[in-house]
């Protein structure tokens, strides 16, 4: 896909409406990507979003001790990837070569974007204080990059157990809301 | 709508999906509804949500001094609703009255119920921690109502702006992930 800057003042609006979002870190050379769900946005400039990974994830440890991580939104046409990721382990499985997501440097970050994702977020971790908690981390996104001629593809929004709602139809209202 | 008791394990499948939501507030005998998208789920059961309520919103005081809501969830039948409760304050507007909304009694918290969602979601503050550094409110929900013939209806997801994807078919592929 075509990777273009996006400004941060406009990440917002790709994360609120509640996408799936694939979550890719790397520890010692070995990148990991994780199915979340869990997150939204705290802040608009600089961009802060929420996240709640569970102890239990693999990508756990390496969020917090790498404290950064990539946030890569994909479309319908990944869904078989989506339901791969979120049901495998990256203890045990190379998910990027199982589910066929090719893992690409990123500019800020050690976490890869992931190639096939018209939208792939590079975030930091700027709070670590409610890990222990809640599992709930706050990142900055500090770079973002877009597919402009993809971000109106459909995106999948899960309700539990596999099941998923495809978000693709938009409607415009007029509206002074930000 | 009718309204039936719905399963707090089950509060999850509802909101992870993202959609945009109405969250009500009674202070003083007075209701007052906002259109809001920055939540997240932060745990299944007893389910607990992350919101962010800007303190510029006059629902944000309410909010902090009963440490009670409700999550209604409007379909798209309601978008009018959904922007007119997003464009005016409930400072100057009674915004039930203005938008067609219908308040109900809810049963353990102040807050009412809106007629008109197919998902009522009761809920008390439950920590109050982040409100002065992020405007982010923990809260349980106690009680959950849903009508089970509309909750498949399409939901809106706000994209900033006025800009709302629909969220109508469901697709279902086989999984683990809860």
């Amino acid at each position: 896909m075509t990777r273009r800057d996006l400004a941060l003042s406009r990440v917002y609006g790709l994360l609120e409406p509640g996408p799936v979002v694939l979550l890719t870190t790397s520890e010692r050379g070995r990148a990991n990507v994780m199915t979340m769900s869990w997150h939204t946005m705290m802040e608009f400039e600089p961009p802060l979003v929420g996240l709640v990974v569970s102890a239990n994830d693999h990508s756990f440890a390496a969020l917090r001790s790498t404290r950064e991580c990539v946030l890569a939104i994909p479309t319908i046409a990944l869904a078989a990837a989506v339901v791969g990721c979120g049901n495998t382990t990256g203890r045990k499985v190379d998910k990027f070569e199982a589910f066929g997501l090719t893992p690409v440097p990123a500019r800020k970050v050690a976490a890869p974007l992931i190639a096939e994702c018209h939208t792939n977020l590079e975030c930091r971790v700027v709070d670590t204080r409610w890990v222990n908690r809640y599992n709930f981390f706050v990142v900055e996104v500090v770079k973002a990059w877009v597919d402009p001629a993809c971000a109106d593809l459909p995106t999948l929004h899960h309700k539990g157990r596999g099941r998923f709602m495809v978000a693709g139809r938009t409607i415009v209202l007029p509206s002074k809301m930000r």
